[in-house]
C-alpha cells in the first residue's frame, strides 16, 4: 500500500514572512505523520521559503534562469524547509530521509517531466520515509525552471502506481460556487458545473487545474485540509474525493 | 569533451580537525576548476567531514544503518561541503549547481550501484558545472551504507561516455616501491610490479584498488596532486597515467 501525500507549502510555512516556518502547521502535519507513515511518500512545496525568491530571479514553471547563483539561492531555501521537515519527522521517530529534488528531476525541452523513482521505491523498501520537495530543476534549452510540489506527487504517484493520493492545503477541499465542500468528483464536468462552470477560468488558486490533473492520474485521490490529515492517514475521505473510481 | 575530475576529500578539507576545510586547498582548487571548466563534472570525497560521523555511526560501504537520523548526520556533513566546493566555484564564475547523491543513487542487494546520469548529463547540456560527492546511499536489504568518490567517478565516466577522468588526492602520483612517481601503468601488471610485487595487500592507501578500477574502466585516467590540476584540467598528464590506452 503506497501513499504519496502533498503538505502544501502554506500549511508549513507561514505566508507572511518569508523563509518562516508555520510551527504549528508543521507541527501538526508531522503528528499526523507519524501515526501512520508505513508505505508513505512525502511531497512539499515551498511556500514562504521559496515563492518570493523566485519570484526575485524571476524564475517559474515556464520561465528559466540560467544564473547558477538563482538556483542555488532558491534551491537552498527549499533544502532548508525540507531539512525542517525531516526534523519534526525524525523528533517523532520517524525514519524521514530527503530526495533532494535538484538532483533527481529534469525536465526536457518541451518541459516534459523526467523523474526516475528508483531511489524513492529503494526507501520504501527500505522502511524509510521518502520526502520529496519543489525545487527548481534543469530544463534543456532554458537553464533551470521550477517543478511544482503537484507535479512531483502526480509524476511519483504514477511511478510507484500509488494506491492512493492526498493533496492537504489551507482549504478543506475542493469548494463549489458557494463555498461548500464538494464530496465527490468523478468528471471534468462535475467539475466545471460545481466549480461554477467556469472550467477555462481558474478563479479558485489553481484548484480546477489540481483537479484536472487529478482525475487524468485515475488514483483515488483526496483534497484536503489540515483537519483532514489525520482522517485520511488513517484511510478516510476527508473533503472531496477526486476520480480514482 | 566531458572530464570526470575527483577532488579527494584530503584535497579539501583539514584531516586533522574534523568538519574544517582545507580553505587553502579549495581555493586553489576551485582556481584550478575555474580556468578550465567546460564540460567537467566535479566528484568530491568526504575527508574530515564525513569519515568521522560514519564512524560514530558504524557505517562503510558494506555495513550499513537503519537509522535515519544516522544517515542524515553523515548526508548533512556532506552537503554542507558540499556547499562550500560550490560557493568557492561560484565566486569564480564557475555555474556550479549541486547533485545531491543519496536523491540519484542507491545498491541493489548484491550491493551494485545504480546512479542514473540523466539529470549530470543536462546540468552539462546547459553549461552547468554538476558537483556530485560521497554520501550515504540506499541500499536493498541493508539500510543505507557509504558510497564513496571513487565509485561515483566510475559510474559516472561509464555512464557519460567520459573523455577522460582525473583523481587528485595528497599523493603526486602512483608511487613505486621507492616513492618515485611511475609515469604510466597499461596493465595490472604493470601495476602489481611497480606497487612492489604485491597486488593483493594495498599498502599504498588504496592506492593499488584504484588502479585496478581505472584499469578496468578503459578511458584515460589520471592520479595526481594538487599541483596536477592545472595541467591535467588543461590536457596534460600530470602525475601517472593508468590505462584507456
Amino acid at each position: 500500500m503506497t501513499t504519496v501525500l502533498k503538505l502544501g507549502g502554506s500549511v508549513i510555512t507561514d505566508k507572511e514572512r518569508e523563509g518562516t516556518l508555520d510551527e504549528a502547521g508543521l507541527a501538526g502535519a508531522a503528528e499526523a505523520v507519524a501515526a501512520a507513515s508505513d508505505g508513505l511518500v512525502l511531497v512539499h512545496g515551498g511556500g514562504s521559503f521559496a515563492h518570493p525568491r523566485a519570484e526575485t530571479h524571476g524564475v517559474s514553471d515556464t520561465h528559466g534562469t540560467r544564473e547558477a547563483a538563482a538556483v542555488t539561492d532558491i534551491h537552498d531555501a527549499m533544502t532548508d524547509l525540507s531539512d525542517a521537515v525531516i526534523g519534526a519527522l525524525q523528533e517523532r521517530g520517524v525514519p524521514a530521509l530527503p530526495v533532494d529534488t535538484l538532483a533527481v528531476a529534469s525536465r526536457d525541452a518541451t518541459g516534459a517531466l523526467s523523474l526516475p523513482a528508483g531511489v524513492v521505491e529503494r526507501m520504501l523498501g527500505e522502511g524509510f520515509l521518502p520526502v520529496v520537495h519543489a525545487d527548481p530543476v534543469v530544463q534543456e534549452g532554458a537553464g533551470a525552471t521550477i517543478l511544482s510540489g503537484d507535479e512531483v506527487v502526480t509524476s511519483l504517484a504514477r511511478s510507484l502506481d500509488a494506491d492512493r493520493v492526498g493533496l492537504c492545503s489551507e482549504v478543506p477541499g475542493v469548494l463549489d460556487a458557494d463555498g461548500a465542500v464538494i464530496d465527490r468528483i468523478d468528471s471534468w464536468d462535475d467539475a466545471a458545473a460545481a466549480l461554477g462552470g467556469s472550467g477555462g477560468t481558474d478563479v479558485t488558486g489553481g484548484m480546477a487545474g489540481k483537479v484536472r490533473t487529478l482525475l487524468d492520474l485515475s488514483i483515488p485521490a483526496h483534497v484536503f485540509g489540515p483537519d483532514g490529515l489525520e482522517p485520511f492517514l488513517a484511510g478516510g475521505a476527508p473533503g472531496t474525493a477526486v476520480g480514482g473510481g
